[in-house]
């Protein structure tokens, strides 16, 4: 699927975006040719699912395909609320935005809650090839677009957790995935090991 | 389908309710019969979705279904998050938990942003019958699931919101909606139009 990716700062609220998505949320995809307007990462993900005949992304029987969804969940609202977002909030958008230092009691739980995640990837790599199974799916992409930002922001400490790390590490030489890291943000730079396919 | 209902409190992270949902989330589904165990609402959905025959809930054209899928996570995620988790805590929790009084400027935060959420579905209502498009989805029973707990704590100003209202009051008198409208908490009481079809 050919796209172009706009850059939007949900938190400016423009009108533009909001005709995309009233509720603000990135990301959205836009389909002038076709009329067509999506919002909400798993909406988009599930059109596509409907639409694009190669490489399915949630496979299986209906319990297989419930549990794609059951960690898409999982790290689209648990991981997100409980690494993601607090490492965005207090190392790029208070040193962005506010100026101010970050929190370092809300970075010690959220990088303590990182590692209880980690903990769980370990034991679904102990019993399986991919996060839901037996082929890579979107349980995959989901749980490795969170790491990735926790990953740049500095809050995931890999050691102990050779399962994982191993899973990331496939994903990280990926085709798919190798542009992604080497995006980086204007002031923050990750740690040395963020792009090392061999890390 | 049937089922019984088996009552849990998600914060107190009990092991059995840990094999069926390992992020202890709520809710879950354990059908012995079948070896069946899912979690996650919206992986239920998509589950009797795909193998229940009668009554699709997530129905049309691709678009539709993403336009179906876009509002259920608007309700799910931004309402619940603006709305009926902040009521929950001050109204519910500091309650019986913490036996502390409610703040009172996060419930009238909440109020304020319930509000914006009904002038969009007042938006929704005068251009579409139902909250996605011309027939009932999931997208409507999100939406009313989370504005009945809402409104059973008082957070609901139904006034200025005709659209919205008879929307939901065409809710109410459903046969599948009314008895949740008869269950009572244990020391709250919802106001007097809450379980009121006519109101």
């Amino acid at each position: 699927m050919a796209y172009d990716l706009v850059r939007e700062n949900p938190w400016e609220r423009t009108e533009a975006f909001g005709k995309l998505s009233p509720a603000h949320r990135t990301p959205a995809i836009h389909n002038p040719d076709r009329g067509v307007i999506l919002a909400d990462s798993r909406a988009i993900c599930e059109y596509f699912e409907e639409t694009v005949d190669k490489s399915p992304m949630i496979n299986g029987t209906a319990v297989n395909r419930a549990e794609i969804r059951r960690l898409v969940a999982l790290f689209d609202e648990n991981f997100y609320a409980d690494v993601t977002l607090p490492l965005l909030e207090e190392r790029m958008k208070k040193r962005l935005v506010y100026r101010s230092p970050p929190d370092s009691k809300r970075l010690r739980d959220s990088m303590r809650l990182a590692d209880e995640h980690l903990y769980y990837i370990d034991y679904l790599i102990d019993n399986r090839p991919w996060l839901a199974g037996s082929t890579m799916s979107l349980a995959d992409l989901a749980a490795a677009a969170q790491i990735s930002v926790a990953d740049y922001l500095g809050g995931i400490d890999w050691s102990g957790h050779e399962q994982a790390r191993s899973w990331y590490s496939v994903f990280k030489s990926r085709p798919s995935f190798r542009p992604l890291l080497s995006e980086r943000m204007d002031v923050i730079q990750p740690p040395s090991h963020y792009a090392d396919v061999n890390a």
